[in-house]
């Protein structure tokens, strides 16, 4: 038996398949005693691995099939097989090394041509990895073809793992590193599969099948092979699509998207509008930055299914976090604080000023209630540099994200210069806390139950109260159907999490009153620690 | 003209002088044309890297000393230039290749013995680096000898460059990057110099000389060659050696150390005790985990000017960005969000409490006042478990250090359980505003002025004033004079600095009273940003 942090509730059980990690920097030796020979494995394995690929983007669609195409071709091109080759005979080195080498090659003359050709440098990556993990006879990096319902096991899913991932497949995720926050955490949630992270030694452990718990965070090492069994699905709890208290405070239920698709799965899912969709979609699939007309079509297709009602769109979050072509910034010691966000605004204002431009037209073309917010923002200065610039553009309602612990210590101040603010609780955890979201090890300090965290939330709540202007949670706190109830007694007005959450936390909230959610964001207040906060509070709810 | 932000004040100018930056990874290419004498130039090349460190090494004394005489064998070993001279006519790489290749095999060697041969990967790095540029033709990594008065331009400097690095030769720091409290600023304060950090565009400027003047945070490019000066040495501040304020109110005036020489430095400068006494030396020399008595030796030595007077001991605060050979985290995506402080501490509480153990006894042995904290802390958990570690190893006074937003928050509750806590502003802003110390683009971001930063300070001054336990401050912001008088107008009741500081700060202090402090206090809270902040408190202590 092994624990780790649950963030996905549920049980489920069944053999596992592990997400393997890339090969690394493979030996530079020892010569190969057949140098002509050696040469000669490569090409059958680069057959080998473009066809594989192909046949899985023909079984796949839409983005996925796409990725998994280019990657296809890349790997049947003979150039790189070719260098390769020639590597092995001239230089005495491995078949493995040869590929690593060549591919390296290959990728610094990418980067440098910039552009276009510098996004595909992730894509040889990718190729290289395949072939010299064949070439050495282990497993090819990544979430693997899944023929049967398995448990997942990996060191951390990346956002590209989910691309490929059939979640029918998928019983149940389990991940050595991660947090709460982590994309394996956020993924599991929207998905409805249970998950648990920050597992320290299941990779060691190297299980056969695994029975997990999502809730009390627990994974299970059977004795014999198990039976597999899905997680329950918890009968559709019972709510009215309208948000609100049992006194009759409203309280709008909304969605975070960053897609059509996802559009289109909240408004299915009732949500009340949209308190958080991502833009970065839109500069992600395109080479360069995409025109303002090209950002207004993608925006609208998003916008389309919530006509008359409530959206916050979000302006660009990049950063060497999370790159973009054409944006490219510098390697950063630590990117989580580094020009991120509204910084990457600041430096480049006329790519922001064109999203804005999008964004109003989309809005406009779909007739949906617009508000515009900035990630990152630290300072009021920067809160009111970029309301100016939003209202020039002609946005009515211009706001902000609280995610950095500043803005959260200065909202008061904020909130003279924008309408409203939304506060990201991954990312205001990660700093307060001083934990990296994506890091297992630190996974039980970052935690939206920390007694710190839910102060700074109280500090902003009340503040916006006192400006009569609205404070909403964007983050994944507001996706637990218990820690809303708290986020409503701390004074915040509108949740917006992910879809396959808004009917549970809308039938949570209908559950009390404004008065007894005040009670019980008091009691978690004054807890030492997450785990009392999080007991004392189930038990006043349940 | 160039500008930045000025860390360290006062006016020089002179010839500039580089410090480069490792070549980094040689190409493969083009496949030398005489490969036997391709080979032959690694020999000369590497007896010229090691009789100039050798040289360096006659003239140095102490751990830099030790340093570049380790150096300097590694360079002079004939193994490592064998395997280079062997791989240009096996492989036909060039001969800068060739060594860098070699260097990778030797370093996977030594990663993989462990310990004190571990350690060594750095050095052989150095030697690889420096052979590589001499290959190269172009200028040896690091700080270069200086032969007369000169302003050091650099992207930022490491912690090891400062180690060979000759005060009397330096008239100014410039960086590309780093900020307010990068090791640059550190060191440049500390040794009396101007200092203008985050210059961007400095390094593509490549000027001959330089105008700096690290109040105002420029760097002046002159027409014609200038002649140079020092920063005039400002007449040393009266101060009758007893921190106190102008109504008789005390406020000791402490230093920060992290050695023997720096402590006796400081009891020269008139420091009344240590507020801070960094314990990492100790470990950083050591190849494996010191004894407890290697360690009780070490930490007298560093106690022993400070008989009878107050000293806080700050226990290990090691992690990724801080790597121990003996301790070898794993690499981590962002360091500073990562395993650090007492995260390691509570992974191996025996180190902590050998630690513990040898800092009971040095203080015994010298007599001192003990207080020990640990770094990092995030809750109130973390700091109980602290307290009752350091209480059963016999310590009276048991603290933490208030460098985390979450122990912020949650001072009240972390008073209740430890004896006094310290504010480490660095870290504390760092997080606070989400903005990496030793990144340039962010260094605005990363001002202790910002308001939001001292509305923390506020939290724990007013938290600690009502638990009646003492609350210092051991960062960088302590150091300015019109800053430490807003600290202690927020309820600081000790400030700890650099020794060059500790007079100008004593005598500050002295002319006013607290009920004036706590003017200028709510005067910087209520600023808008950090300049409002500074230009207003300086309006008024003037």
């Amino acid at each position: 038996m092994l624990s780790g942090v649950g963030v996905s509730p549920g049980r489920a059980a069944g053999p596992v398949v592990l997400v393997a990690e890339p090969p690394g920097e493979p030996p530079t030796g020892p010569p190969p005693s057949d140098p002509v020979a050696e040469a000669g494995r490569i090409g059958p394995a680069a057959e080998l691995v473009a066809a594989r690929l192909q046949e899985r983007a023909d079984a796949a669609s839409g983005e996925a099939k796409k990725l998994l195409e280019t990657t296809a071709m890349m790997a049947a091109d003979p150039s790189l097989r070719t260098q390769a080759e020639q590597s092995v005979t001239t230089k005495q080195i491995p078949a493995a090394r040869a590929v690593h080498d060549a591919a390296a090659t290959f990728a610094d003359a990418l980067r440098a041509a910039g552009g276009y050709m510098a996004e595909r440098v992730r894509d040889i990556e990718d190729v290289r990895d395949r072939l010299v993990a064949e070439l050495l006879g282990v497993q090819a990096p990544g979430v693997p073809e899944l023929t049967a319902p398995s448990v997942l096991v990996a060191r951390d899913l990346a956002p590209a793992d989910t691309a490929v991932l059939d979640p029918a497949m998928v019983l149940a995720l389990v991940t050595e590193e991660g947090g709460p926050t982590s994309h394996t955490a956020i993924l599991a949630r929207s998905l409805g599969i249970p998950a648990v992270v920050a597992v320290h030694g299941v990779l060691a452990a190297a299980p056969k099948d695994l029975v997990v718990d999502g809730e009390v965070g627990t994974v299970e090492i059977p004795t014999g092979p198990v039976v597999p069994f899905a997680a329950e699905v918890t009968a559709a709890a019972v709510w009215n699509g309208v948000g609100a208290l049992s006194d009759g405070m409203r309280i709008k239920v909304l969605a975070n998207v960053g897609s059509a698709k996802d559009a289109q799965a909240a408004a299915d899912a009732g949500a009340e509008g949209v308190g958080l969709f991502r833009t970065e979609f839109c500069y992600l699939a395109a080479t360069d930055e995409p025109s303002v007309d090209e950002q207004r079509k993608a925006y609208a297709a998003v916008l389309a299914p919530f006509h008359g009602k409530p959206i916050i769109v979000r302006t660009l979050d990049a950063g060497a976090d999370k790159p973009l072509a054409f944006l490219s910034p510098d390697p950063e010691p630590n990117p989580a604080l580094g020009v991120r966000g509204i910084r990457v605004g600041r430096q480049r204002p006329e790519v922001l000023e064109r999203q804005l431009e999008a964004i109003v037209a989309a809005a406009e073309e779909t007739g949906v209630q617009l508000s515009v917010m900035a990630p990152m923002v630290a300072t009021v200065e920067e809160a009111a540099w970029f309301a100016d610039r939003a209202h020039e553009a002609g946005v009515t309602r211009a706001g902000v994200m609280i995610e950095v612990p500043a803005a959260a210590l200065v909202a008061d101040e904020i909130l003279n210069v924008v309408d409203f603010v939304s506060i990201g609780t991954n990312d205001l955890a990660q700093y307060t806390l001083a934990a990296d979201r994506q890091l297992g090890a630190v996974a039980a300090l970052n935690d939206p139950w920390q007694p710190a965290l839910l102060r700074l939330i109280a500090m902003i709540g009340k503040a916006a109260n006192e400006a009569g202007k609205p404070a909403g949670v964007c983050g994944e706190a507001a996706s637990d159907p218990v820690l809303a109830g708290v986020l409503v007694g701390l004074g915040i007005s509108s949740l917006s999490m992910n879809a396959a959450a808004v009917r549970q936390v809308g039938a949570a909230l209908a559950q009390h009153s404004e008065d007894f959610y005040r009670q019980v964001a008091r009691a978690a207040l004054v807890s030492h620690t997450p785990t009392d906060a999080k007991a004392t509070v189930r038990a006043m709810v349940s």
